[in-house]
């Protein structure tokens, strides 16, 4: 035997588990069917790395949030759209603001989470498939990381396209990602030189999520730098218009949409 | 990329870092390079399941242990082996207690951790090269599940074997278990039937663990009904002598030496 996972909705499982244990509603992971036990969250990287965070922080209310998150909600306005919803801690609060927000995910078990927890306005699928929907909006959050989606090189035109698809005249881009170059971790410096070679951008990351039985494919995430950004998003529908570094090695990028 | 891992000194990696989260002292690994991240245990099945496992409860003390260890160890007489030491939770309460106690390990990372932790008498290596080294006990410990340790039917005569030849006459075994047979969940009854089908014991876990960039070899770990446990006893230097299953599914069984 391989020991390789069975493809599924690692991510919707995870959560579904982490707010059973957060509850105490509904059946859950126990260590010998007895001791509830945390549900941890294990990401793979394609070098043979392998960590594991618990999943309890998707839940996390805005008192246990780090400050660059009350940052980017701060700067949200008008209708908008939540990119990798997750558990629905940021547009839970935005909704309970008045937010106009929608929630978007590939997950149904993340959305059955978000439901669960009274997120409202819930779209399955990819930015590109919520195009044809005909719904536009005034600011898109890319949050918990998620900057990540943009992928890298080859994915980052459709991407940002997509979202000035999906954009209202003056739109914003609100994306919270971490700079990967700060580390002399031989793991991780090792990694971004092997990536450079590949022709990829160096914190390209190839990635799988496991929990329990299940796996995802594999698929690209992208940890870049500010400059790196920048040039992803140079010859785009945007701009870069501000980087907020002041919880560095993370920042919050703000795109704006150019005018037509 | 395969993201197979590099072979290492997973436990001994694991424990060095908790420690250093624990204490505060020495290199740890940060998110970010900025937060502190609990060190996670990760177990791979070789069906494709995956766990992790906050490792912080290696270094618990005797106010956070479950009810069966410190019945375990008030059961201990005598010049004492505890077989896979880990980070020394047990034998540190034993010397405190002024009992002899030997830690034995194959991890040379843990026993760099017990020795910082401060136990005194510790020993690298497998039951079967100890005998080698002329000691004998009265006690043995396999405790945080080790009687799993015993594999299986082709592993657990010569195991057995290791321990009588390193005892005193009227020793002891004082070995946590498991009983893997109450569950219900289809990921763990299917892993079951798929053992016997290839004639192994039920619960004869087929595991690595994995920890960053490093991994084990692949390896049995059995987790058996106390039933199954006096099967693989009958015949060797040792008879079941006692099950406290009083925390079940866990159970402390306790095996004597035979009157030669």
């Amino acid at each position: 035997m391989t020991g390789e996972p069975r493809i599924g909705d690692v991510f919707g499982e995870l959560l579904r588990d982490a707010l059973a244990v957060s509850t105490g509603i509904g059946p859950r992971p126990l260590a010998g069917g007895r001791l509830a036990r945390p549900v941890i969250e294990i990401i793979e990287r394609d070098d043979g790395l392998i960590n594991g965070a618990p999943a309890a922080h998707y839940l996390d209310g805005p008192a246990e949030w780090q400050p660059h998150d009350h940052r980017a909600v701060d700067r949200v306005r008008g209708a908008t759209l939540d990119v990798g919803v997750g558990a629905g801690r940021i547009a839970l609060l935005l909704q309970e603001w008045g937010v106009p927000v929608t929630g978007l995910d590939t997950s149904p078990g993340a959305l059955a989470v978000c439901r669960r927890r009274g997120v409202r306005d819930l779209v399955s699928g990819t930015v590109d498939e919520h195009v044809a929907d005909g719904r536009r909006y005034d600011t898109f959050l890319l949050l918990g990381n998620n900057l990540g989606l943009i992928e890298g090189r080859e994915r980052a035109p459709g991407f940002l396209a997509a979202l000035a698809a999906l954009a209202r005249p003056g739109a914003q881009v609100i994306a919270h990602g971490s700079n990967p170059y700060g580390t002399r971790d031989p793991v991780h410096t090792g990694y971004h030189e092997l990536n450079r070679r590949r022709g990829r951008l160096g914190g390209q990351l190839r990635l799988r999520l496991r929990y329990r039985e299940l796996g995802t494919e594999w698929f690209d995430y992208l940890v870049c730098s500010p400059e790196e950004l920048g040039d992803l998003v140079h010859g785009s529908p945007w701009w870069l218009a501000d980087v907020d570094d002041r919880d560095a090695p993370y920042y919050l990028a703000t795109l704006r949409l150019r005018a037509r």
